[in-house]
């Protein structure tokens, strides 16, 4: 190495999202290894009415500086979904706009861990986070996930050692499991942390997304003044424009937005209009009942593939979101399944980039928004034909 | 404080960037305490059309997800863009598509600086650099700024002593100064610099704008293999998009590519396509040369009222740029001019937050890009009554 950089990025996990890109690049593998939404569900048209709208308005104040938090119409059309959708008494003074809810992972971390710190995560974890966090220098506890949530055991070990300064979850349709709390664990864990110093922060990037329209209670009813919610327009609008938003108590949000306003000053004005243009011009919901229809049933046929030809495999059945997991038969290592499926040209991810302690080894995830039906039927006989051969 | 935040956010400088959107936001204030540039300027309708052709073309593609470099036609077009203007070899593999150049800062300070490592600046230094470093807990060292660039015996001193990371400079018409360096000090600093391991980091977000229309040899010709130019479109197109851009060696690229991933991904794709859209549709150097002759008039128009109205001040005469900086008469402090200021309904920026060491309260800098010649007029003369009244 010629130059000295920090501790941090020598130590950074290396990264498996890039790999997605280029995978997903080659058409004729059929991939199921990335994490994007169906780009046919896009309502493109509309953004496009919407774009020329704002144009056609006042284009010098979109294409100019704005201020760091946001849009203001924008925010509070968050904050009023936020209390019409979950019963939470949000206002737009609680909403900071980022750069989709990534650079929430990014800036929370920022302003919360000093190197050394612990945090707590799922495990398996979403990768994105890893990767955010790791670059504050964090110490990872991770809580095993059941079918209903975070392990309460596990958890309330975790909290009884020295501090954890935040814990981060995906209680709706988590990425990678596809696993959502249940209502009673969302109680159980929030009285966990109840008298606590540890904050809940809780990524709601696929709340929207359940198969049966139906909103879950987000954990924030039961900790208002200690949990954050980290929101996005990628999956039920666009991820190109790179929208999302944080939810946060004020505290944390004056906190949040000086780190904002160092990492970038503010988030692209010209589509936070386009966006909220797009929102109160079209209906949100309808558009949303689209989706889930579309994923639901593409959930379901992939589920059903997995129990007729690979019957060898466990997996979840998710409620909502873009992602299940598969269990691979023992002794099979997932990175041979992703070897051997680009060969076969479909690509699975392997689940170690999800554990910070070398685990999932013996685990795979699969995406379900990107690839239609047609795909999806092909690229499960071609994974069939990859475990056969691996067996 | 109820939250135990990182040590980071607990000892970040107060902003003055709020401040001046507030006062920007008071029509009935003649600003030129802001940085923006002339909304008039803006091709709304350029873009306009831009965002139309992308919208008719490719427009789910432009919505989705895409990859955290940027987008390639684009950093091939910055690359070009440096070959032709200032003969250094640039390739669209050594440019990272940011959010504003004010992204470079972050992830650039993020890749390199432990805490309590030590960065090289000027003295006065650009204030969203100071509160980009600030978060990774730096020891700041400066060189202070005369005629001609820094002084190369300061900057020599500091370079013996413990290892400096990098040096963070503008040598195009520097934020607050408005100083450009000489081509003779750019040498002498290179010279400097050469064998050493320290990085010289080039802010130029103001290259484009000399009043001449001529470019100014970068240092990265002196110094091709530890030296970086960050760029950004929001001077000369939009800032509006935030797209701005790193251009640096590969191992440092692939680095600061790690940190922009787990940042936020990727930036805006859609503003992307739709700047690319534009500058391969319309004459940039044309539009360019509008711009800087009305800014060469309106600082010129300011330059000529500090010396007409204000002899007791003496003030900078930048060759290009946005700003001005202004040395008040002894004993008279920023602040009062700005509190005063205010009541008398123009705005100035006080010079302290440019300084890491306290310095500057006998300083003010001016922005001359955003107000129009009448407006101009109109506030260096409530300026005068403000300082006559003081003195």
């Amino acid at each position: 190495m010629t130059f000295s950089f920090a501790r941090r990025i020598q130590h950074a996990p290396a990264s498996f999202l890039g790999e997605l890109f280029r995978v997903s690049a080659d058409p004729s593998i059929i991939s199921f290894a990335g994490g994007l939404p169906s780009s046919t569900l896009i309502d493109a048209e509309g953004l496009s009415d919407a774009a020329r709208d704002v144009f056609a308005t006042d284009p010098r104040t979109a294409l100019q500086y704005s201020t760091t938090d946001g849009y203001l119409p924008l925010r509070e059309y968050i904050a009023a979904r936020y209390r019409r959708r979950l019963g939470v008494p949000a206002t737009a003074g609680e909403i900071q706009i980022t750069n989709g809810s990534q650079q929430c992972l990014d800036l929370f971390a920022k302003i919360f861990l000093n190197a050394g710190d612990r945090l707590g995560m799922e495990r398996p974890g979403y990768l994105g986070a890893i990767e955010a966090f790791s670059l504050y220098e964090p110490v990872f506890e991770t809580v095993r996930l059941d079918s209903e949530g975070p392990d309460p055991g596990v958890f309330e070990k975790m909290l009884m050692e020295t501090p954890v300064k935040f814990f981060y979850g995906i209680p709706n349709s988590q990425n990678p499991s596809g696993c959502t709390y249940s209502p009673e664990r969302r109680r159980e864990i929030a009285g966990i942390l109840d008298g606590t110093d540890t904050v809940f922060y809780e990524d709601d990037a696929f709340g929207e997304l359940f198969f049966d329209g139906k909103a879950r209670l987000p954990l924030k009813r039961f900790l208002p003044n200690r949990s954050v919610i980290s929101g996005s327009f990628s999956k039920i609008t666009a991820p190109g424009m790179r929208i999302g938003w944080m939810y946060a108590p004020q505290e944390i949000l004056t906190a949040f937005n000086t780190a904002k306003q160092a990492a970038d000053l503010h988030s692209n004005f010209l589509c936070q209009q386009i966006l909220h243009r797009y929102l109160t011009t079209h209906d949100l919901d309808a558009h949303i009942q689209k989706i889930v229809a579309v994923y639901g049933r593409q959930c379901r046929l992939m589920c059903d593939l997995f129990d007729d030809l690979m019957p060898a495999l466990s997996h979840t059945t998710p409620e909502g979101g873009m992602f299940l997991t598969a269990t691979l038969p023992a002794g099979l290592h997932a990175m041979k399944v992703f070897d051997e499926g680009v060969r076969q040209k479909v690509a699975v991810l392997p689940g170690m980039p999800f554990f910070v302690d070398g685990g999932g080894t013996d685990t795979i995830r699969l995406n379900f928004s990107n690839a239609d039906e047609k795909k999806i039927n092909e690229g499960m006989h071609r994974l069939a034909g990859v475990i056969k051969g691996l067996s």
